[in-house]
């Protein structure tokens, strides 16, 4: 990762965390670490002072580390990472305030607590918050990943044909990602007819029959970040029903991307995908609007009801309405946004759309 | 799962909790939710009490829970889940003295504590111990893992050829998986040539050289429990630097399974197969010899320098040293164990071993 976007990201932590009266700040969170470090190993704290940045790891990943993160002081634990943490806080008297997130988990607070002499407070989101809005270099990885996505796509229909089974499917987009060079983002969701009724169904032996729907919900991850893609579409004619239900979902997707403007309120446009469908007569989905993305496929801002605070130019999101018949169809149109000051930018418009797949 | 196993389950934790004074029990982890309730979704946990177990979900996942959790009391909350778990015992009154896992994030934690009038203990490990000792039904799916693991490797050599990336091949392996009805266990490993030596490499887009070796780390999940296989070979004729390795590990291997008996203590099987190593003269691996795995990849046991405990009957572990010359190569042998009373019964045999493939 980019040097100067780390020292940026460093430098607008140490002011956070000023103004809290902190001056260390121990991040247990694994994006959180890759954010401030460049570091994409496991098991791997970074600490956060006013003069360095630690990166807390063990002899598997030193190699990488020294290879991902230009900016750290790399330093190699034997002992287990919260008795460590508490070491190199505690001993080296590197702060006399020090905060850790609050995602740590209590056994490892309660470690680290015990080998360090200096109190403790918990903070909530300062990493994320930063987070949500993509510099240059995280957009372009979101572009890649999205590009990759849509061919991925494109190339994985061309192999779908009756008696395979939902998992088949999903292995073989997943394959299509491979190929390209990037990752699978996330555990990829294939769901034939009725199946798509659930919005977390797991892609099952299923088999797709000679005229049936499909709900496919995948992303590709490049360079360490994700997109976030569901297309609906009909194998064979589809039937009346399905096509209203997804003329009504694209409508709704559409009111959404209308009103997905930097300044506008979260609920706001929430609610402009919602109403489109309450409007419709059909059921209203009990999942949110959408959700940022990056290094975690479910990141801040998450645009749902009762949602607080605004989109902010710069930030990826989500836009993902849909309508759910329990043992009849589902439908989701999944598409993700750029926010920028003029309105959003739709990151993923090479990846063909529904009703019907040409 | 089996209601018979879910009582068993239930009534070894109470007895374990009355041993320590304690009434009712919250578990956070998701495996250990689901070994007590047989429920496989996410974003929700258990609680056992001296009378019944709840299982606290949302409504995203009440159908799917009334369907896997044949004895569970479903709550279904609105609330953060953590709030929600408060309320749920702080209000019913439904235990004196609780405890909670200390996997619960302090976060969590904090809100949990904050909405209840009881103090809570944190306990760690109780679940976990009972889990490492698998019942008929749990080995079965296991056994099915492995089978569809050793078919998938089958299957996925064919398709090697030089100039096929790493992440290729992974993703070939991973469809062969999903193709006969299982899940893919953890991001399958793919290393080609000098890559091998990093046991934590990621497939990347290196290509097969027409000469060459190849480390392959994987595992399907079957009925929600996973396998854990390693393969190395050579693609061509081994080299006799790679030969050699390879019967240094293969030697290695063998002798920590010889010792693999029920009652054998942890450090001395992961001492056979270290010793071996180090009288070879190659460099001793850094990772544990073996690991129990299941419902997730890495349980209890673990079989490391400095292990505390013996092999019990009904465990299923790995046996996996490697050798790893920096730049050069890396072996790694991974087999999958049951222990009995009159030793270990490798249930990975049929998928096929180097140094060369035929």
């Amino acid at each position: 990762m980019n040097a100067k976007n780390i020292t940026r990201r460093v430098r607008n932590i140490r002011t956070d965390l000023s103004s809290r009266g902190i001056d260390a700040l121990v991040l247990t969170r694994p994006a959180n670490v890759t954010y401030v470090t460049g570091f994409f190993g496991e098991d791997s704290w970074a600490v956060v002072t006013g003069r360095a940045v630690y990166l807390l790891t063990d002899s598997r990943y030193t190699e990488q580390a020294q290879k991902e993160c230009p900016l750290a002081r790399i330093v190699q634990r034997k002992d287990p990472i919260a008795e460590a943490g508490g070491k190199l806080l505690g001993k080296r008297k590197l702060a006399k305030t020090i905060a850790v997130e609050k995602s740590i988990s209590l056994g490892e607070y309660d470690t680290l607590r015990k080998n360090m002499n200096v109190p403790l407070k918990a903070v909530d989101g300062l990493v994320e918050t930063q987070r949500s809005v993509k510099d240059a270099q995280e957009t372009a990885a979101i572009r890649s990943a999205a590009a990759i996505a849509a061919t991925a796509f494109q190339r994985a229909v061309r192999h779908i044909r009756p008696g395979m089974t939902e998992s088949e499917l999903a292995g073989i987009l997943d394959l299509e990602m491979r190929r390209q060079g990037a990752k699978v983002g996330f555990e990829t969701i294939v769901a034939f007819g009725p199946n798509a009724s659930r919005p977390h169904h797991q892609p099952s032996p299923r088999k797709l029959a000679s005229r049936d729907t499909i709900l496919i919900d995948f992303g590709a991850k490049y360079n360490g970040y994700c997109c976030d893609i569901t297309r609906s579409f009909a194998f064979g004619r589809p039937t009346a029903a399905y096509r209203q239900a997804y003329e009504v979902v694209e409508e709704a997707q559409a009111a959404a991307i209308r009103a997905a403007k930097a300044g506008a309120k979260l609920v706001d446009v929430d609610a402009a995908a919602r109403n489109a469908i309450r409007e419709s007569g059909l059921p209203v989905y009990g999942h949110g609007t959408g959700h940022g993305f990056g290094l975690e496929i479910h990141e801040i801002p998450f645009l749902k009801e009762g949602a607080k605070g605004e989109l902010q130019a710069g930030q990826i999101i989500t836009i993902e309405p849909g309508i759910y018949l329990p043992g009849r169809l589902g439908v989701r149109i999944e598409d993700d946004l750029l926010i920028t000051e003029s309105g959003p930018e739709i990151l993923t418009d090479r990846c063909p759309r529904g009703p019907a797949l040409a």
